[in-house]
């Protein structure tokens, strides 16, 4: 016998626009996103880290001897978990390896405001990844997951 | 110019003994957790599944024929993310896989009722993987980063 009651129905599944609307405000928004990667011989690795949203690509610094940044710089590959696990937004991207002072100083400044943090001030070296989305899904609860896909090759479905 | 006024200081560092009442806490009440696991050759997966603790290992259960379901079974390794960004529990875990009707029902019931799903019903063939932690840190902001390693190579630290 269960000991809590079930739980209500979950609300109706959101539409494809609701749930890009939803997912730009999380990416403009939101300061914090989860990020997997692996190293090339497939040892997971997973890390929350803070980004800033530059309107095309999710920009992070780590330092470049982390096993996070070891990573993407050997394979290129990220799978990102954007919001709570009852309201995600899961991104495929590509990275792009960017050298700490070879990141244009307006966007950098936008990443600290964003933030809060300075990549460019620690005394262990970071690195700029700048990724970008290859695929995009958001669903909520199981009854999301038809339509869940916004983005596929690049390029969000209309 | 920042556009919102500073955060206020993080509280003080937890204790690794809170740390572990906080930790224990999370892996007997919550019912979602990140799951990273990576391919053989190296391509990182990411995916918020509902789990039961059994009081040793975090129990899941995911379509044989998913990334997951696939990486777990070929690699045995996966990285679990616990709580939210800013109280985090990070598990390293070897992987154990059980076919569906292999868990002893006790188990398996208890999995149901904690979660709400029973993956014994799907028509999807599903697999129970048991994901025992060898490595287990938690931290909230930056300033908990030291003393972050409750278990190490499966030994809870005292």
């Amino acid at each position: 016998m269960p000991t809590t009651p079930a739980p209500p129905p979950p609300p109706a599944p959101r539409s494809r626009t609701d749930r890009r609307h939803d997912t730009a405000h999380r990416l403009a928004h939101d300061v914090d996103i989860w990020v997997a990667t692996a190293s090339p011989d497939g040892t997971p690795y997973l890390v929350p880290l803070s980004f800033h949203w530059d309107g095309e690509a999710v920009l992070v610094a780590t330092p470049a001897d982390s096993p996070t940044g070891r990573n993407l710089a050997a394979t290129r590959t990220a799978r990102l978990g954007l919001g709570p696990t009852r309201d995600v937004t899961m991104i495929e991207a590509t990275a792009e390896v960017i050298e700490v002072d070879a990141l244009p100083r307006q966007l950098a400044d936008a990443f600290t405001a964003h933030t809060g943090f300075d990549p460019r001030t620690p005394t262990t070296p970071y690195r700029w990844f700048r990724l970008s989305p290859s695929r995009v899904q958001a669903w909520r609860e199981a009854n999301e997951l038809p339509g869940r896909t916004l983005m596929r090759d690049g390029n969000w479905l209309s």
